[in-house]
């Protein structure tokens, strides 16, 4: 879980998806090489993600600037995955760039 | 999935959590009386909610205006189960108030 986060403010982008019935191990190795190639990408903060049996899926990358999400957006092979996200693997998918104003963190609940 | 926003902007309170194994059905009844009792809130637009078979989630509620969500903090059935998360169901959670300024939805992916 991402915790370290700098202080307010610094950008989210939020993916929310519904994957396809039957999406293959391609799916999963790209999924595997965006996370990879993010955390190259100029202003990367961090990574939440989680995708549950039925197949909904939430991830949120972490960025200092709007400017570094508009860069990753248009990085080469993240646009060959986004196509491929689109024509082969998602029936449903949300994007909301968001400027995280406050936060708190609880890393040891009792 | 929370699809039908209305235009940015607007806010959204990430809630991302690791459960302690072996959380009782207590907390299911509380996570869906709360995903309830949010609904009826002032602000209130829409939720999404994804957990895995390792207990990590992340939860998204959006609102109208930071305001609706400082309320909803507030409210006395929802504190009782702040409390129960803090002290009982969580090993690790976090909290991010963000400003939700653009969005894009793809309802229909081919």
């Amino acid at each position: 879980m991402f915790i370290n986060s700098p202080k307010p403010p610094y950008y989210a982008a939020i993916f929310t998806s519904e994957l396809k019935t039957g999406v293959n191990d391609d799916y999963s190795e790209m999924a595997e090489e965006m996370a990879a190639l993010a955390e190259k990408q100029p202003g990367y903060l961090g990574i939440d993600s989680v995708r549950d049996a039925d197949g909904l899926g939430i991830t949120i990358s972490y960025w200092q600037s709007e400017e570094d999400i508009l860069q990753w957006k248009q990085n080469a092979r993240h646009k060959v995955a986004q196509k491929l996200g689109l024509t082969q693997w998602y029936k449903t998918f949300s994007l909301r760039i968001c400027k995280v104003e406050r936060d708190r963190f609880f890393p040891n609940a009792k």
